[in-house]
């Protein structure tokens, strides 16, 4: 697997992947019916970089790299993956996060927020558990799930810097 | 105190409390130098509403209230609270709070988070402590204080909806 910068046509590769997940809504809360110009600016524009996974040539996941918070926040960045239906269970969401914070320690952060890991996500929170994040927050019923209803929504961090006890 | 729908020309009255804030750049995740126009985008422009707080036909508080993430998370709401150095200490922070509160039922919301309450703002978080809010989450050294240096900050949550044993 290949990651790699997106260069602003690997967008026609992307979309697909992120359509796949917004309109199933059931993990990011964005709306259902994101069109691609707001996909490609909330992608591809608004944030800092943006990577692409490629396997044999072709694009299998995608993520994103922004600064969290202005200001006395800055130092944390928050990052949002997307992979492929037909490329999961191949590690190629957990590749793209260890990447990701290798880039943001390049970057000179000094941690990574999820703000809002949706907690039937199962998967993912098993994912960024083991990859060194902790649950620092628990949202009540903060998001609406298309068939349970009002879930929980969790905040993950981890801290990147070297002054730290926390290694994983 | 009379709360009100801010008007454009407000901003003039609006600015100078903002900006001793984001000067300060010990409560809000805010750069310490954003300039006037992007003040108002924050404040004024990108919220879906803001209010002022008078007194005697003068501007001593504002607050804006935003949609706080899309999609499945469009039940919460977000504010942003600002008092005029002059007028602490005399409940317009809190008669805001409610105010915002009231306005949230009415716009349907269900709940309202604040994202990152810098944790040594201590009056802050006992004031929304006791209007209700819960703190759901904390930031590991997520905001870097001007004299403090690295600070946790937390998320506080309150539910606004009916189904709810939270009355407070």
């Amino acid at each position: 697997m290949l990651i790699r910068a997106a260069k602003p046509e690997d967008f026609e590769q992307i979309w697909p992947i992120v359509r796949a997940i917004t309109t199933a809504g059931d993990t990011y809360a964005l709306p259902r019916d994101l069109d691609e110009a707001a996909a490609r600016q909330y992608w591809m524009e608004a944030p800092r970089h943006t990577f692409v996974a490629e396997q044999d040539g072709r694009i299998v996941g995608s993520y994103y790299l922004r600064t969290n918070q202005a200001g006395g926040g800055s130092h944390v960045c928050n990052c949002g993956y997307a992979v492929a239906a037909e490329a999961r269970g191949q590690g190629v969401a957990g590749a793209m996060c260890r990447h990701s914070q290798a880039l943001a320690r390049e970057l000179g952060y000094e941690a990574m927020q999820f703000n809002f890991v949706v907690s039937t996500n199962v998967g993912a929170v098993r994912l960024w558990t083991s990859l060194g994040f902790q649950t620092v927050g628990r949202l009540p019923r903060a998001f609406r799930h298309p068939e349970l209803g009002l879930v929980d929504a969790l905040v993950m961090y981890k801290w990147l810097g070297d002054s730290t006890g926390d290694s994983a």
